[in-house]
C-alpha cells in the first residue's frame, strides 16, 4: 500500500533533508517516525530534497507499508513521534504509480527576506536579515528575465547532480509586506542551489550594486562564478509541489505561516 | 542620560520577563548586554512583563546611562550582545519625565492561533495548536461585551498583584488568515494572564461548548473559578504601548511576522 503525505518543517536543527548516518536530518526522523507506526522499517522519496537550514511547509513524500492503518495513525500517531519542529498536515493513499519525486509537474518556493536595519528577535533561523535597504522595484523590474526555458548554468552549484542545465521557470514574482520582501519562484524543477543563487542575485540588484539587466547577462554568460554569493538557507521555504489531478492530493495553504 | 528602546523577542527559552538570579530571562539578557555596552551596571524599566514563553514584538524599556554613546552602540552594538531571540529594533533618547512602564496609556496584545487538524511544524512555540475547528463568528460576536471599563476578575490570575480589578478595555478584535485566528486586545493596561484567560474563554465559545453570551455572564460574575482555563503563552504577543505624542518615540510594524 502507497502512501502520500504532506509535510512541514523547520529546517534550522538539520543538516538538510537527506538521510546521513549519525547526523540529525528530516528525511531520517521521518522514516524513524514511520517504522515506528508501521512496526517494519519505511524508506521515503521526497519531492524536493531541501539543504542544510532550508524550511518546507508544502514537502511532499511517499512510501510504502505492508499494514493497513486507519487515517489518524499517519498523522496524529506520526506527529507524536516526530520532533517539534517537523509536522505531517495531511496523508493521502495512493496508487502504486505515484512517485513524490518523478511524478511532481513543480515546485514552488518562497524566499522571505526582512528587510530591518536591525535584526529579528522572532523567526530568525526563518528569514533571512538584510540590513542594507533593498528597492524592491528594481528586483520586481529584474526578475521577468528568468522566466521561461533556460541554461541556468549562471546559479547552479558547482557540485549539482543534474544532468542538464536546462530548467522551465513558470512564475517568479517579488513582493513587499511592511519590513519582509517574498520571492516566489515555480518551475518544473531546480538545480542546485538555483533558487538562493536568484535571489543573491536579485539582493545584489536591490541593493544598487548591479544594474536591473545584470541577471540577463548572468544568464547569457552561463558562468556561476560571476553571480552574486548564495543566499542563506534561513529564508528558503519548499511551499508547494504539483501533481497530475487524477492523483487526487489535498491542496494546503502555502505558507508560511499568515502568507 | 535617559534612553527608550523597542525590543522584540520569542520568550520560548525564557522564564519570563522578569529578572530572577541563575534563571534565563529576557530582562537579565537585556541588562547584561546594556551594562557591556554602557561600561557600567544598567536596570531597565519595561512597559508590560511579560510570562514565561509570553513574546513580543514592541517592548518598550527605558534606562539611565552615564556615557554618550551613538546611536548604533544601543542597537546594533546591543544585538551583538543579545542571544537571538532577543533584538533590540530602535532607540531613541528621552526626557527625565518619561518612564516606560508609568507614561504608558495603552498596551496592546495579540495572540495567535494556529486552527488545524494538524499540529505545526514552523514556530510552533510562536503559535497556541487548537485541533478542533473554531467558529470564528461565534467568537466575533461574542467578544465586543468586554469592551470598556469593567471589573476584569472574572479573568485575572489568582496571584495577580495589581491593587484594581478594574481595567478599561479600548479594542477587541477576532481575525482569520487562513488557517489562523488572531485575538487582538488594546486596554490602558492589563492584570496578570487577563488576555490569556479572555482567549482561553474565546476559544470554547468557538469550539461550541458555552453559548456566545458566556463571556457576560463571567464577567458579571466576577469569579475566576467559572472561566475558562488560562490559554498557552505560545501565541501571545505584547505588540505595542501607547506614549504621549510628546515623547516622540517611534512607530514600528506590530508584527509578528507579515501580519
Amino acid at each position: 500500500m502507497r502512501i502520500a503525505l504532506g509535510v512541514e518543517y523547520s529546517g534550522q536543527q538539520y543538516y538538510g533533508w537527506q538521510r546521513q548516518q549519525g547526523m540529525p536530518t528530516v528525511q531520517g526522523c521521518l522514516e524513524k517516525a514511520l517504522s515506528k507506526i508501521a512496526a517494519h522499517p519505511v524508506g521515503v522519496i521526497c519531492a524536493g530534497r531541501t539543504d542544510a537550514g532550508v524550511h518546507a511547509t508544502g514537502q511532499v513524500v511517499h512510501f510504502d507499508v505492508e499494514v493497513d492503518r486507519a487515517e489518524p495513525a499517519w498523522t496524529l500517531g506520526v506527529n507524536s513521534n516526530l520532533p517539534k519542529d517537523i509536522a505531517v498536515r495531511w496523508m493521502h493513499p495512493v496508487s502504486d504509480d505515484f512517485d513524490a519525486r518523478f511524478s511532481a509537474t513543480a515546485r514552488r518556493y518562497r524566499y522571505v527576506i526582512y528587510n530591518s536595519p536591525t535584526r529579528p528577535g522572532i523567526l530568525a533561523a526563518g528569514v533571512t536579515h538584510i540590513y542594507h535597504q533593498l528597492d524592491v522595484r528594481r528586483m520586481q523590474q529584474a526578475a521577468p528575465v528568468l522566466l521561461g526555458e533556460h541554461d541556468f548554468s549562471a546559479f547552479r552549484a558547482a557540485h549539482c547532480q543534474s544532468n542538464t542545465p536546462y530548467r522551465n521557470l513558470q512564475e517568479i514574482d517579488v513582493q513587499q509586506r511592511g519590513d519582509y520582501i517574498l520571492v516566489e519562484v515555480k518551475a518544473n524543477a531546480f538545480l542546485h542551489h538555483m533558487v538562493r543563487n536568484i535571489v543573491g542575485s536579485l539582493i545584489m540588484i536591490g541593493q544598487g550594486e548591479q544594474p536591473v539587466d545584470w541577471l540577463a547577462q548572468l544568464l547569457e554568460g552561463r558562468n556561476r562564478t560571476l553571480a552574486a554569493a548564495t543566499a542563506k538557507p534561513n529564508g528558503l521555504y519548499l511551499v508547494d509541489v504539483t501533481y497530475p489531478e487524477h492523483f487526487g492530493l489535498p491542496r494546503w495553504a502555502w505558507g508560511p505561516l499568515f502568507w
